[in-house]
Parts: C-alpha cells; structure tokens; sequence
C-alpha cells in the first residue's frame, strides 16, 4: 500500500482548475501529483512543474503518455485539465496507454467525440472519472439519497440555475485567457454558457433526480457585444419520470459569484440547496415545518455522511466536494488494481455523453426559434 | 375633512381577502367601512355586516349601489372582494352609479370583460383601483426607483417566481371554498395558478422592470389528478426592452408558502426581492460588495419613504404593503373630491386588462404545445 | 355590540409611538379612536387631534378624564403614549376616573410610582395593559408554549439582545425630540438604553422563559460624550428556574436597526427568534435537524394561531403584533362589559413593576463597579 | 525546492484533530507528513501510520524527536497534536531537538507551561505556530485590516460567541475518548469549555480587535451532572482601547455545531462574521447599507486575497483555514533556511500564553463568585 502517482496535463500557471484538480486528487492523502505536461508552451510546463515539485515534467502529452505507461514507477492516472478542446485527444492518448483517467468537464469538444469516447472506455479497462464536482457536495448526496428513497414522492417540479456575472464585459478582448477560450468557438465548442455552466446544471439536476431530460426549448442570447457564443441561457425542461422544470444559467447576471442552486418538489417534500452555502440543505415536508439537512450530521444519509471529513459546523467547501470524486475515483483504482470489480460510483463517460448532447440541443433549440426538441 | 366611507361587496365569512381589504383601507385612519354586500347568501352578507359593525347591510350589490348612490352620506368608494366571474358585473354597477372602485385582482373573468372596464373606467369619472397589492411594498418601490434611475443599466436577465402549495392536493374535493372557485373553470376563467398568481407575478415584473412583456412560451401543468384548471406553469418571456426572462408559477410547490420574488440582472447591477422577508432589498453592483437596501432608511429612494409608516427595523409586511395601495387610492379620491387632477400612482384597469391577456396567452401557448406567442 | 371608544393622551405630530398605537388599537374593527389630549402644547394638540379626524380635542390629560368619564358616550379606554414621567400621572387621573388604560412602557418613571400603580390597579376596577408589544408576535407565542409545554426540558441558557444605532451620535444635542427626553435623566428616569430597550428586552425573556431574573451584573456605559444616561450594556443573569444567561442592549451599534433577538437553550432542545425576520421561530432539537417553525401554520401552537391575521407566507410585522396587545385587551374589556372576570393575557403592572426595578438594579449594579445584585 | 517533510506526535486513530492537522499542512504542496508518533499505545501509533502510509513510525516521541534530528532526511518540522497535559513535554522535545514546532491550542495545561515554552522559543530557533485556526479565514483577515485601517473607528462594543452541544449530555461516561480527556482535569487543565473553545473566542477577539484582554467577570456552571468542568461560561469584558464586550460560549447549547461568531461596533461601523457561513463578512456603515464582504473578490484587502485559494462563490471552508496558519508557518520556515529573519504572520507563544492567563483568570473570577479581575 502506498501513495498513488498522478500525472496532470494542463494546469500550468494562469490556470484556474490545474491548482484545484491537484489539492483535491492529494487531499485525502492517497495520492500524489508527481509527473505533469503542464502547457502546450514548453517553458511554461517546465516552470510550472518546478512550482509544483514535480518528479517529471513532459514537453508534450503525448511524450508522456508513453513514458509513463513504460516506467515501472509510472504514474496511476492523469487528470485531464486542457481547455476542452484538448480533452478527446489528451483522454485517449492515456487511455490507449493503458493509463486511468479524471478528466475536466464536459467530456468533449462535440458530441461525437463524446461518443468516440463511450466506445473507448467501454472496450478498455482505464477506468474513466468526469469531474463534475458538484456531485462531490455531501449535501447533494444526501439530496439525491433522499430522492432515491422516496421522501419527495413522484417528482413534479425542478428548478436550477447556475448564474455567474465574470462575462459581464467583454473580457475576452482584454487579454483574459479564461475568458478568451471560453467565448472561442474553435476551443470551447458551440457553447460558452450552457457549456461551461450549463452543463454542471443539467449534470447536477439529472443526479439529484435520477431522471433524464427528454425535451427542451431553450432560449439562448449573447448579451455582450461582440461575443460569439451565448453568454445567457434560460431553458423549459421535461424530464423521463414527468418532472418539468427549468434550467436558467448565466454569465452576464450582475453580482452573482457562482450561484449554483436547485430547487425540487415532489408530490410529498421538497428539496433546496444553494451551491455558495454548501453544508445545507432545505427538507419541505408538506403541511410541517421545514428542516435544515445540515452535512456532518449522526442522522446524515450514509451516502452524506461518507462524503463528509469534518464534524458539522465545520464547513467543507468547493474543494472537498471536488476531492471526494477523486476519493470515489482513487476507491475503485484500488480495487482494480487489487483484482476487484470497478464501483463508478463518481461520473463518467456516459453523463459526458448525455451533457455534450444538452449543450448541442439547446443550442440548435435556441437557433432555431426556441422551439422544443427531443433529447 | 372626515375620514371617508367604504362600502364592501364580497368578504363575508369564510373568506380570507375581504379582512384583509378592511384592514388595508382602514389602516391609516382615513376611511372606515360601513356598508356592506357581503355575500350572495343573505343570511351570511348580514351576520357578516354585524360582525363587522357595519352601519348597512345589503341582500345584492345592485341593490347596494343604487341606495348608497342615493344618500347625502352614501359610501364613497366601494372594495370589490368576489370571486373573479363576479368582478365585472359589480365594477360596472358601482362605476355606473358614480362610486369609485377598489378591486381585487385579476380585474376580470376574461380579456372581453376586461376590455369592457377599460372603456367604462376611461370615459367615466369614478376612479379605479386594481389591488396588485405587492407593489405596495417600499421594497419593491425603491427596485421600481432604481430601475428607472438607471441603477441597473440596460436589464438583460428577470427572473421572477410565485410558488405555494396549498395546492397540492385535491383540497377542491375537500369542501374548501377558496379552493372550489379557484380551481372551477365557470367562477375563475381560464387559469387557476397563473390567473391566481402568476398574474401578480406578471404584473410586479413589468411594474419594476418599466417592460411589457412581448412574447411568452408557456408550460402549464397540473399535476393534481382531476383538477380542471392548470396548477404549475414555466414560461419564457421577451421583454420590450430586449430583456430575457423567465416567469415560474406553482400551488404543487410542496413547502412552499407564498414564495414570490423577483430577481433583474442589468448591464451595471442586479436586484433581488423576496415577498416573505420583505423589507430588505438586495443590490448587487458590479465589481463591489452586494447591499442590504433596508426599508425605512433616510438613504431611501423618496419613492419608498413615502411607502413606509415605521422606522427600519420595525417590520413591515403583507397588510402594510395593501393598505399602500388604499393610501395611494385614497389620496387620488380626496384630490378629485377637492376639484384636482388624480394622479392614478396605483394599479388600474390597463394594468389589469395586460394581466388578463398575459393569463390567457400563457393558456393558449400552453395548448398548443407551449409555443411561443405574442403579447 | 359597536366599536369601542378610545381616546389618547400624548403621540402628537412629530411622536413616532402614537401613531403606531391608534393603527394597533383600530386594526381589528374593535375600536376607534375618538377623542384626545395629544400634546402638552395646546395648538399641536388641536391640529394633531384634526389630523386625525378626532371628534373631541383636549388641551389636558386631567380635563379629558373628567370630561369623558362624564359622558355617555365618553371613551372605553384611554391610550397613555406621553414620555416616560408622564406615565403615572396620566395613568393615575383616567383610572381614577374609572377609565381603563393601555399605557406605553416603561410602566413609570421609577420604581416607587410604578408600586404605586400596582397598588391602584390592585385594588379599582379598570383595566391595566402595558404595550409590551414584541410578546404580540406569533412566533413569541409559539416560544413561550414550547417552553411551557416542556419542548426545550430545563431551561439552561438564555441570551437576549435589543441592539440600535440610532443614538451613536450626540442626536440630542441636534434638536432631536426622541433623543432629547430619552436621553434627560427628568424625563426618562435613571436609565436611556437599558430603560427604553433592555427593559423590552427584559420583559422578552421572562415573558417566553417563565422564568424571573432574580440577579444580574451589570456594565453600562455612555459611548457617546456629553451623554448623561448610559447607551450600551452588557449584563450578565441568573434567572429563577436556575438557568443563566446574557442581555445585551445597545444605542450605538453602529448599523443596527432594532435587532431584538432571543436564543433559549435547555437540555432538550433550543429556540432562536429574532424581530426584524418576525416570522421565522428555529426548534433546534437535539441531534435532528433544526425546523424553522413559519407563522400562520396548521401546526401552529394554538396560542400562536390565535396571533396571526394571514396565512403563512404573508408577512406580519411589527404593527401587528403591537395590535395584538389591543386585541387581548379589547377582549378582556368586553369580558368586562359583558360582566365577565377579565383574564389579562397582556403585559400588566407587574411585568412593569418587574422592569422598571430591572432598570433601576441594572443602574446600581455598575455604578458600584459591576457587581452583582439580587432583583 | 523541495516539498517540506513533516512529523506528527499525536492524531492517532479515533482523533479528529489529527488528520485535519495532516490535510492542512498538505494542502498547498508545499510539506508531506512522512513520520510520525501517533499514539501513546505502540499499535495504534503503527497502524496509524501505516494508513497513512507514513515512512518512519516511532512509540515514542522522544524517540522521534532525537532520530529525526540525527537524520539528514529528517522531518523539517512536528506537529503536535495530543491532548492539552501533553502540548508542553512534546513541544519542547522538539524545540530542544532544533525541530521547529507546530502546535494544537491551548498552547499548555496551565500558565506556568506556558510561560516556560515562551522563554524556550524566545531563546531558541526553532519557529512555534499554534494553531488557532479561526485566524486563517479570509474574512477573519478582512476583518482585523478593515479595523486596522479605521473603518471602524474607535471600537465600542464587542460580542463573542463560541457555542456547541455536543457536550450536552454526559458523553464522557459513555466512553467517548474526546470528552473523556476534555472533562478531565488531569489532561484538559482547569477548564473544559473556556478552555478548549473560549480560548479560541478570546483569540479571534484580540485578533481582529488588535486590543486585548484586560479585566474580565466570568460565570462558568457545569451543567450536566458530574462533569468535572465547566460546559459553559458567559463572561463580561473590557479591553484595552477602551472597548466593552461579552465572551459567551457553551458545549450544551442544544442545537449549535460549531457556532463560533463575532460581532464588532465602532464609533464609524460594524462587523459580523459567523464561521459556520466563512466567506462573507458584513460590513455596516453609519446611515448607509449593511455591505456583503465575499471572500474572494477583486475589492478584498489583500492580506484577505492572500488567504484565499478559489475565486468567489467557491466557498472555502474550515479545512482550507487551517491550511492558512500552515501555509505562513512554511512560508517562514523557509525563509529561515534561506537564512532570511521569520516574520512570525501566524498566533505563537504569546498568544498562547495570553489564551492559558484567560482560561485560568475565568476560571478563578467565577469560582470566587464572578467578580471581576485584571488579566
């Protein structure tokens, strides 16, 4: 038994997610970053790799890809965290090395490479983590434990947003490179909104739920000038068990930080939780006072309180909850590599898929009049 | 100078808006209710006077206009507080007898009758009041005052919602009244939820954003087997300023009690309103930190000084902001009864014939699929 | 049956408490306010009784207790709202006139006159209520049952807090009236912070514990310069059923409105309520989640019930519950009409006995360096 | 450049301090814990070790102490986080060793420890950090600058709060190993509640204040029957720059997890910060609107932007503060191989003798009664 090796391609400085993906893959102690190809700029990856104390720093993806799968003391997985891009073709160099992979969301750049790679993953052994973190929150398990048992009844409303402000102004053209891929078509795909938030929403909607989305109209707007992607989305939803909803996100909602939320009501209670307040989560009884689901609690779901590291009152936040897919992920390594079946009890390849095709379909709804499709 | 006299048609027993209407327009000590036609039933329209110590009881509002028009000390405006199929013939009666009118909402069964009250209200002398009584909250004065200051630049994104559950069964099997008109197609028209209160919701949008709304795409529900009239709906809007939005409405919200609130993203702030905490208004500027815009402060917009009667941190609520309605209604009757212009500062019948339209596009967007429709 | 009769000596324009008592003495229809002796000045005693439409205008409080309990149709009750060293005279002059009175707190100027009042009250027929308003909110009734009924076990801790800011400047020194006899050792009594808000705040926490204080340590002080009462303290209490606690009060909190709260804890459960969010009473069980007890709930406590006016979700606020100390007092002074023993569920002598001799120990308890005293 | 190595003593199974001690040091990848002394039971410490993954696991911290310093791979530095009674033999162990320490608080088990660690690391050079985590919130850093540079004033009034109930029943004779050696004056010291959360009270006051202790009037109880020592204080205080407060807290205050919060009013504004919602600090200017201070934005002071790892509304929480004191523990350390002087931005032997003189000042102040005392 030791410390895993982890290898990350991408993150090099000026990175937001780089940073973020190797606190939370090192938090519980089981693994260790130790091999990277940091940036496409290969001064940029050295000096990011030195910042980081990195054993091995890679010029390409590629390279290391190959290097790794050859060493005896090579790394366990890689973490994917390219624009996106770069994530169809960093995620099959590594899977076809025989190489685990975490990667960033949305799986793809479109979904055909999406679907290229369900195939891969579905004919290989890797095992495949896409991180959609929010899944990770302790109070989002417990919300989808509470779905899956029954204590909303049939499901008959959903509402969720994901509402930023940082696209406001057009600051792709100020030289912000976050923002530069995000608004480029050649780089984040047919979306920028629905994409980069959106899809957390939809993904978080479809896990707390347990129900698909099978129709959509979406009405999608580029508030800033000059932008070429959408930068607002608000969108009716209708869901496999007979839930309808909306989904509502935006970059350009003025004073909003990263205000992920969802609201569900069922036939017997109802559910809220509020990303930025993450160790809450609001049970509406009908005709009885509402309660206050806080995480670390003894009476706590089993799935919450496995997802939970700190007593209640002592709050976890965005990078637990991103460490914990990471946790679920490291579990299932270690049973592989000890002969076990594999769990996947973190998303993957499949809930990529199905957010790839929510982003293309909202996007041909909204160019085509906001007119209702099928998912 | 006196303090003015109010008759009442509808209210009797069992009723819940007919106190609240007393309270409201007796509030600030500048009328007092002293007749009455409280019921169809004429045993409960005079225990229901007596319980009020109302001075005259009427068996028929026709009956009651035509008397109180008569007498030297006869009733100066009457309050309107029946079941919605019974709100045109009784405006109309007291129009036509000269007495101004204070009506609750919607303003008519339909858009035909609505049109009607327009034409009536505008080629006579009686004043018309229509009670969306929650743009009598110094709140949603003061959103209303930064919006048109220009506060929040150019509004992009409006999100408003109406959410309750008392719905959520089939109470209109139970011998509930207010759930028996509401939900009968013959006494509340065409729509239960968005007529009862999606149309406030519609009208505290366009009464803050200073837009109409243009074109709506309408998902209506209801989800409560047997019911006749929809009780949940999801509908996109498009404002005439070019602002997007979405308008939610449910009574199947389990938990929920009466959660309307209204949220505005512009191109330099943001707003945000709850009806159930009402004296606290947040702002949200770009760049710097959100502000707790209380009510009753001197940095006030005098807009909603005006709508308060207590200092900050004395709460104001649901009766404070109705009466806000009387106020402004009242303060009109005394300018007209002392030879003045009126100044019309409150809801009327225009306002209440776009509410009637919104309902039945919402309805018919509805059935035909939930396309889009123009307003 | 009729509206009662009240009158109303002080509250003339510019007073900010007597406008408040004529809404919460007329809001439920029971009672009218018809005549009064509303200023010491007799010109804003004339134009003040005008503004208010009342039929009789006094130029004093001794006229109008003779004048009106000759009558006939003479006033029901009296409303005592004058400054704190006019609330034993004027009280004393209708009582003995055998009018019933409903008097603003502090009950006296001092210790002595409020035994004095107690001793009158004890031993005449008319009826005594003190507005202590803030036991008028449902939600304060909710709590006083739930400790009642033995929800929280032994009561533990009790932290209570009555927080302003509206004195942390010398306002009295600018013209100020409220600040000038708040804060003048003539008017008000030894006290300014811990007589006009730690005394509610005093009354709060025996009110809903049902516990008496019986020693307190007390550090008062004038933040302010040239101040000659205190306007902050810090008190630490020992209560009669063993629990102990804190009561903070402040008049230089900078940016506090009227931030009244209680939090109880016992060894079987905790309760938190705070004013300025009326609505919202926290059940804090021991290891389940915390309820949010709303107002106006079918699982209300009765007592809290009996409170409410609307349904849950239509926020009542402070004039209401100042109203429902007039709706108790109104149905004790027709149980007395009637000839019916008065039940007295408001606030009477006695709390006010209790209080002002809180004050003046308070007052003692840091003029001798902060120690403790029995009460 | 290397990752630091780190040792631990203490944080064997069953402890909850340890393993958030090893994430915090972790987490920025700048220290891996490679050695440790887990236990005091020689199979526990192993098999703590080994679930770590540890490379040198020692039974005894003595023995830790002279291996590691003899090694030139040896730990760079020691945590310690055993029980109270053991701060003091570990610490200096290790600072006699040439090992720099961090440790748990209170610093000691009683003042005359405390004092000899001062004069030990004053004499030496080995850095000491102790780690009252609260400190390395960034809101609690916006804070203390936002006090620092005015924009309070001169403080007036300051209200702390540490509340919990995981004590509220006798835990400790149900085997619990964390309120066993709590409740135990032989290894907690004088005091349990003041001692293991008021002293973390006392500190972030001072902290942010930038004034100290100077008298104090304590009210400790025992509440739950048996206990040794005290579940519960509420103290009265005064400061050195002439500001007032109350120092409340409690292990049986039924409902409250981690309830540490602090409130601070000025002669120019106010402050509130409640740690279990860390990432917004409320502002509240004299006569303007209360102001949400978000962590993570653009505005922050920069000694909060410093203490931030994510942007804003990716909330950080309990972890990443603690992970605070060990990231500027790590930045001196290294300045210190560097041979540059320490600059010591993290609480030390003073304050921790500060908090020791507190506890056992309280401690006395209520036994003789709850007088007051100088500190």
């Amino acid at each position: 038994m030791r410390r895993l090796r982890a290898g990350i391609v991408g993150g090099g400085r000026g990175a937001f997610i780089g940073a973020v993906h190797r606190i939370a893959a090192e938090l519980d102690g089981q693994a260790l970053v130790v091999a990277g190809a940091m940036s496409a700029d290969a001064a940029t990856a050295r000096s990011s790799a030195e910042a980081w104390y990195l054993e091995r720093s890679y010029d390409s993806y590629a390279a290391m890809a190959q290097a790794e799968a050859a060493r005896s003391d090579g790394i366990d997985f890689v973490i994917v965290a390219t624009p996106n891009h770069m994530h169809y073709p960093v995620a099959r160099a590594f899977l076809e090395a025989g190489i685990h992979v975490v990667c960033d969301k949305p799986l793809a750049f479109a979904v055909t490479e999406a679907e290229q790679l369900v195939a891969l993953v579905g004919s290989g052994k890797p095992l495949f983590a896409l991180t959609h973190n929010y899944t990770g929150y302790p109070a989002v398990r417990e919300a989808r434990a509470l779905v899956k048992n029954g204590a909303l009844g049939e499901l008959r409303k959903l509402l969720v947003e994901y509402n930023q402000d940082w696209l406001m102004t057009p600051l792709e053209q100020t030289g912000n490179k976050q923002a530069q891929w995000r608004t480029d078509p050649a780089r984040a795909g047919v979306s920028c909104c629905v994409g980069d938030i959106g899809s957390h929403a939809e993904n978080l909607l479809e896990f707390i739920s347990g129900q698909h989305i099978t129709a959509l109209c979406a009405d999608l707007t580029s508030f800033v000038a000059g932008r070429r992607l959408d930068d607002d989305a608000n969108i009716l939803l209708r869901l496999s068990g007979g839930a309808k909803g909306t989904l509502v996100c935006s970059q350009v909602a003025c004073g909003e930080e990263n205000a992920l939320s969802i609201r569900l009501y069922g036939s017997k209670g109802g559910l809220e939780w509020r990303q930025q307040e993450p160790n809450t989560l609001l049970f509406k009884p009908p005709g009885a006072a509402w309660q206050n689901l806080r995480t670390g609690k003894h009476f706590s779901d089993p799935a919450a309180q496995a997802a939970t590291r700190t007593p209640a009152g002592h709050p976890e936040g965005y990078l637990e909850a991103f460490a914990m897919i990471y946790r679920d992920f490291i579990a299932d390594l270690r049973r592989v590599q000890r002969g076990e079946p594999p769990q996947r009890n973190y998303p993957g390849v499949h809930d990529g898929l199905r957010g790839l095709r929510f982003i293309e379909r909202s996007v041909e709804s909204s160019r085509r009049g906001a007119i209702w499709l099928d998912l």
